[in-house]
């Protein structure tokens, strides 16, 4: 099973609502009069404007909601690490791992040998699970012998200046593959919800035009479609 | 002119955004099912649980936009010391404050002779400020001399975790008239949107059915609904 | 290995220096002379009735960073679900695990059947790992098969604030063994360097008196020092 | 009366606990070894680097608290919009406004005609708040008239890593004179406290070499002294 992220709640227009929020700092209007009013081009153009000055506490207005299946607790211990976000995530205390499902890794399962041993001991880790459950163990005890690769899921809510953050540090080539392949997804669902909150997004090769690593990667991205298409 | 309170954008269902959310957690189902499949009722008495024992972070998938009207910059410096929340507010500095706009206290404008102090202060203040500006000063130091009740109007977001803080602290007796006022509007609108989240909301006298100040005020609220209509 | 638990730095004074910025509210002097002017007595007294009355903003002032050693990732991802605290783990893309070290859960060192699935799949998953690694694995991917107790490394940073929450989330009976016992490492230490910010703390039944779980656990603790003596 | 910055407690050994924390990710010692046996010229490069590629996490271990008198509500107000911190504000519900204290912007002071106007109105503003008071009117409602540029005393404790971010914003020629003046003090005080932690730090134009306003001011700082020497 692969990754699935799914979109279940998002600020209704966000893109509109952003760019309402935002004009009200420079404006005699009031914010109910901006969100009606304001035109989709303006829309458009207003957040160019903020979006290139790096004037994103406006861009928090925007709030998504994805419930994301399929992912290893590995990414998860990543992924709960940006702390401006919500999280909720299935217990290992108090949901019982039924089946062996872990996340196998491309270069492993490319690779005949080690998936041999991966697969092997997927299988052995989840008996032995079991095994010490049969003997009393408790599941939150038990699970210590559980794979770090083991699937999870969680429930995850981000605002789009935290998203955008998010991109620039996770879709770079130095992030780890699996947080990548998460926020690839994330990045494809909000592009098509708030076009104009996330036309430019990702790391910094895409959006400053340069790579502030000590050690860039050496190939960086050229555009946000080069970035999704991966 | 009174304040006004605009819910300009909210988690759509957010009653089952976070029943589903918080479900994940102790069940096999991914989250994605869970949305579609929770009933009313579920989730009502899911979501009373969740808050009876306090955990409430699954009430953070659940955001609301309000946009504020009519309000006092002495009640702005304290709202925006909760922060966990995001705010645009209207700027002094780019926009000139063409008329004499002020929030008067209640214990004002019930005292004639304080009201005719206060009126005339706001105007010369107001003269005041333009006549600096006539004279050269830019409008971010003109400002320097309008009084601390002037009108803004600032856009405020909020998920229903921190709202209920937010309510708790807010909605007691011993906070200010003006914040309370703006709580209360909320509140009024959040639950109206979200009626299983904000069933129970406001201080501990209503929550926790006991006050925990040092000094009580005497008089605890014993619903919610006297919370509203005060 | 057992967890080990170091205080590496920490605000000089905590408890004065959380009395004077509290002070400062309230008064008219100067934030610098209260720091030096508070007697140890008025601090003793105004924390007391700070806490007593869940004013606890002043309480952000006082910071500890901890160095934490022989804590498994099960234990580190709980932790790490904490936002309002700063953390920097030892990462497993970087450092190579070169010997098998797993944190065993009591429930398992007590039953010699668990204990006997449990060292030996850890010996096993650590070979599959050195294994991988071998076969030309990298390491970040190899890491998937290790289990959940793999011992790991974190400098953990809390405000006094955010450690009260802490302390009443995890050192009560439902949390479980391994964070309870990091929570009681760190509740001994911070009560040594600031004995009135943590003169009471805990879970609900020590500090509010009463528990608000849905399903209490039964089995009270009545002081602080009967949670620390664990 | 000018703005006074004081720094009342830190971390000691700041630049020495990031450097530690930051190791530790990379490495196989225990925090409590690296913390000791750092050396200084480590230290000094390895937080170079950590900066240098934007890696400021470990800057967060590093902690800072500020006492501040004779700053403006206007001031306070900008400044507690920085959510990353924590603030404790004297309270004009509690504290008496006894004297006619007000920050005079410099564009005032410098301009006689304008000068006159604003002592003037400030004198008068105090003396409206004590009639009131007189009459009955609550201090926090009195306050309503006092005028923006009132002075407050206000403490400050944030982290390097929001230092950093509260420098690149409120150092730059378009952020208000006060709160440069304010971040100014603050920078000078961390510098000498923390040499490596903040060896480089400003607004874009200083730490990036480069401006990503939309409307650049036209005279970009070319290093930290020119920032402080202002």
């Amino acid at each position: 099973m692969a990754i699935s992220v799914l979109l279940v709640a998002s600020t209704p227009e966000p893109d509109r609502t952003v760019a309402a929020a935002a004009r009200l700092c420079y404006s005699d209007a009031s914010a109910g009069d901006l969100v009606g009013k304001m035109k989709g081009e303006d829309i458009s153009r207003f957040i160019d404007h903020l979006r290139g000055s790096g004037h994103l506490s406006p861009f928090e207005h925007a709030v998504f909601t994805f419930a994301v299946d399929g992912i290893s607790r590995v990414c998860t211990h990543q992924l709960v690490r940006h702390r401006l976000a919500s999280y909720s995530q299935q217990s290992q205390r108090y949901v019982e791992m039924k089946d062996p499902e872990a996340v196998v890794p491309p270069s492993i399962s490319s690779n005949p040998a080690a998936r041999e041993i991966f697969d092997r001991k997927i299988r052995e880790s989840h008996e032995a699970y079991k095994d010490m459950i049969a003997a009393g163990i408790p599941r939150e005890d038990a699970r210590y012998i559980l794979p770090h690769g083991w699937m999870t899921k969680i429930v995850v809510t981000m605002n789009a200046r935290e998203l955008h953050h998010f991109f620039s540090m996770r879709l770079c080539r130095r992030a780890q593959w699996e947080i990548r392949c998460l926020a690839r997804e994330m990045l494809a669902i909000v592009r098509d919800k708030a076009p104009c909150l996330f036309s430019l997004a990702g790391p910094d090769c895409v959006v400053r035009g340069r790579c502030f690593e000590n050690r860039p990667c050496g190939s960086p991205f050229s555009n946000v479609d080069e970035v999704l298409s991966e």
